[in-house]
């Protein structure tokens, strides 16, 4: 008897489910017209005013048998929901977003990076700290075929002690040596105040992962066309690492590459921790090119080659990798970077 | 005369609004009432099977503005408010629940812990390493007013050759010193096959960190009425060491303490990181007795005094401190112990 | 001149260092010999007393230019390289180093897994749920070629009211159709107790996240020769994870295999990070053969293919998957099992 | 018999560990030595190449019983305490090194923070909204006692299409509104190129968590005077957020204020993670002022008095609270902004 009365008083939620989505729609309706005439008079359609006027009379109005928590949350969803309605209508969600978009190929000279084409290698020493080593480390790379040729004249460094990069005069080192091998530039970029000067030496702008919420930074990137090359945070969560990309693309520079560089995490073997899942997710939710630095990720040489294996298995577009001519007296990232005979080897294993 | 136009579609959505309330109220009356039938003839309220079929109905009706994904996520929050009605009406949601309960009073012997009473000390020795060292330890605690009384028998450690605790004899050597103090002993059970062993000896029971979520010892346990101390996993979840709590009291046993002993995090400077906040939510979600472990949730001797009274701040209504005759030579822990002179300091310093 | 007296000053040091690496290696010598004696008369060769004395009459003696703690943390150093050296001597370090190893094979049944052999699949449900449930799986798996087939029938639940598995029978069901479809059988062993139990029916003992650290648990299956598939910790270090395989080998059971399965970070988009970096490690540090769980690492169907690709250019032997006849009325991991469909996809995506 | 031998060998090892120390010690002297006139000179004492031969040399002279690893370690640990006698003679490691000084006392106007002064407090709304919602709160939280009002009019938020703060009006209407109640104005600071601007109307600059490690802006707030209010990282370790101190004090800044803001980490139910022990670290390892931030740390209202509590106990010398007159319609931070009546509640329990 039991079965019977559940399946009468089922049909009735049947019925009441029906209903409640015609209503809901209707709802839906009427909320993204005001949404559109909010647009057009220049307003946000997000208004937490009225949302808790809203609230205030529901509640006001509630009889039971939800508690009042219970009728806010669910009028909260129906509320963000109407919005949504609104926001897709009018335009896809982010700039960022894949929608259904065509994978972005970025430019860099000559150099097709993303969609269909082959993974591109990033390579160079850590920091450039002579002309000389620059320079030695460029012909060799480029010998090999590398395109994109790293180096820092700009250290983020924990310490004010520690090496801070050599500034203007390595970016011309670093210029003149890309020219000479026929190589572009890849350098990081710390603060706003030194755009002009790094558009005038710099192929590729890298925003590193202790900048990767420098909003101000961001926001200067973005006035340009110049490529970007952008990090992920130290912590950054994959949404926070998009919505950087965002800042880059709402101020006009569609030419916006992501470098996901390792997490960090309690794991003590290794520097980071590489969030492969984030190589894939963000391809699945941007249409823009995705690279792996390789060796921030592990911080590790013996880690270099399955971590481009496995970058470049979960889809990405680049691998970038520290090449040094004796890194044993490197004035950073000893441990990791590669002096030439292990590069050679790299290549030959990775297969690039 | 736009900001009229939103006006008039403003009052239909108050209207709608209302008609929504409406429904949903209805709806949440029948659902409640479906639910109350099934758990009379023993089943789940939470039928997968039902939700999906009234997801595809819906779905299937579905005309937009929202696209199908937006209604499933509409209903589905419908479903699960619908739900909680009914379990509200018959139960609290849990018996670790605060809801409206007072603080549950664990009493250990003639000792009170939660509620009014003031906050208690459990110290002792990490391991029981030979009769004269708990002896020593337990006479000299007893003596500054201890009551409680840990030691480990059976030592988790991360190496299966490392010390592993000396098992029987010392539970008994440790049953007989406190004893003679006149105190209730504190010990570890890492396996629900000493359940029967322990039972004989030790007076609270306390489950560690690496055993947090071993479901078996936790029914074990629960079957018992001996007050536990439950730790907080190594990276449990808030939720995840109050439904660890619910495994023991859905066994039977009221007597459930809580120990907050520090998350692990990317943090170099601490062994692990004292989740404060979790000490203050345990009181708000619970209405359990919540220990602090400053020991090992610092893994600093110059850390007990500021995290002992920051756990004392927060709510908590014991601590738990490493004491050892001799820390330099201790078999584990060497670098958390107090000997005797530094703890007589700590006494003084956070005024127990 | 300064840059001479530099330069004689640095003979003097070349001169001291010299003589220092004499001494050195003197006492390494001494102190392995007395590590051999003493390892014959049954005593660690780590004393703590004698440590402490020797770092008293050292600093009784200090007159600089060293502060004691400086002098004191030098020794340390020597004595644990002094300890090193006889260690090395006896035996390798650890049973699941690599060392000079070969990779581990191990054969469950007639399937043998690691070293140069195709990397293998497991796939079934999370939980076996009912007979015809895992029946229909295991015959459609089996139809495409896998051979290992999982299905849970004690089911680690953070919640005591979730469903906590079908035991004994579901154990039954899955041995049948594992046997009428020739496949091995691999599922969760939870608790010592369930030892013999499980014995009876399982070919391949999974010890799950939440028991990594459940030392008890480790040495009984360790007791036996039945194959173990030991996923690592919830938050575990992959040190630790390599320890709890030692736990196993350390009692006599060499038919180890690793499962990395995510580990828990701050991250949202993911249920846990896959750690493509400990796939790695774990191949270059032990021997043993080293799974992915590509379901639960990501928690997201959207991840198996990019998931299962990196693992295996990462290097590893094996690859766990969850297939279920209908995910959404799944009793539990809904959210990432695939059904039959979606599992052809994913064999033509990943090459298996 | 074995024991004799033991007890005779042990004499050998007594001996050598003298020697070595001698030798040690005389090593010590020397390498200060040198570094003394490397300093004279101009140069770091560290020298990377230098060290390379040396271990070269030392590995070619190595004949066991030490693995060329073993020696190579041993003698990395006697360069680097070698380093250390040379720089303790000079200079206290660190300007931010607590070292044997007094606690720094920052003078905010006549308000003065850190030392024996009693905590202070800093509140005010997260974001300035408008000139009627700061002065309104301004004048409310100065009702109370509060002498430091906060308020932001650069808002770092995660999305550009979030509100970004009303740059120089807002900080306009608050530099009025906190002169007119007798106030000091807290604003955070996001871009070296703002630093002109906000030194027109801010009395302390605050640098948020995600510009940690925006050294730029670091080193150009330490080239003033003006007190800072530096938040750890989002992520960021306690050694990093000392070093950022350590940036704004070498820039000649000594008015450096510390700020806990809660670390990230999987813990679901907060915000963030409140890192007590961090608060108690950073006074046992710097002489400068400790701050909590105990909304965003938390992130929940029910949190703001227990954190405060244990913020306190721990040893803070001040706390931030937000304040904002109508919470739930604010452009930022709506859950864990207080209204006007729950401070006064705040006030009475924290018993400011």
């Amino acid at each position: 008897m039991s079965q019977e009365q559940i399946e009468s008083k089922r049909k009735q939620i049947d019925n009441l489910n029906l209903e409640l989505l015609r209503l809901l729609s209707e709802r839906g309706r009427i909320a993204s017209e005001i949404g559109a005439i909010q647009l057009q008079i220049g307003f946000s359609s997000y208004d937490p005013k009225r949302e808790m006027e809203m609230l205030q009379a529901l509640t006001a109005a509630n009889e039971g048998p939800f508690d009042d928590a219970a009728v806010k949350s669910l009028f909260k969803n129906i509320f963000q929901a109407s919005m949504a309605v609104g926001v897709k209508k009018e335009k896809p969600k982010l700039l960022t977003s894949r929608g259904d978009r065509q994978d972005t190929v970025v430019m860099i000279g000559d150099v097709p990076v993303g969609g269909d084409h082959p993974p591109v290698l990033i390579s160079g020493p850590c920091a450039i700290e002579s002309e000389e080593q620059f320079s030695m480390t460029a012909e060799f790379v480029a010998s090999r075929g590398v395109r994109l040729i790293r180096g820092g004249a700009f250290k983020p460094r924990s310490s004010p002690y520690s090496f801070q990069g050599l500034g203007e005069p390595a970016l011309k080192w670093a210029r003149a040596a890309c020219d000479r091998v026929g190589a572009y530039f890849v350098a990081e970029i710390m603060d706003a105040g030194d755009l002009d000067l790094c558009l005038d030496y710099v192929d590729v702008l890298q925003i590193g992962a202790r900048n990767s919420q420098n909003f101000s930074l961001l926001k200067a990137v973005g006035r340009t066309d110049r490529p970007v090359l952008l990090k992920r945070g130290l912590s950054g969560t994959i949404e926070e690492w998009i919505m950087s990309a965002e800042y880059i693309m709402a101020g006009g520079n569609p030419n916006v590459m992501l470098c996901e560089r390792g997490i960090r995490t309690y794991e003590k073997y290794t520097r980071n921790t590489l969030d492969i899942s984030a190589v894939a997710l963000a391809k699945l939710e941007t249409h823009l090119p995705v690279f792996v630095d390789a060796t921030h990720s592990g911080g590790r040489r013996d880690l270099l080659v399955p971590l481009t294996k496995a970058g470049l298995a979960a889809g990405a577009d680049g691998i970038m990798v520290e090449v040094h001519p004796n890194p044993a007296v490197a004035l950073s990232d000893q441990k990791q970077q590669m002096d030439f005979e292990t590069f050679d080897d790299y290549l030959t294993q990775v297969g690039f």
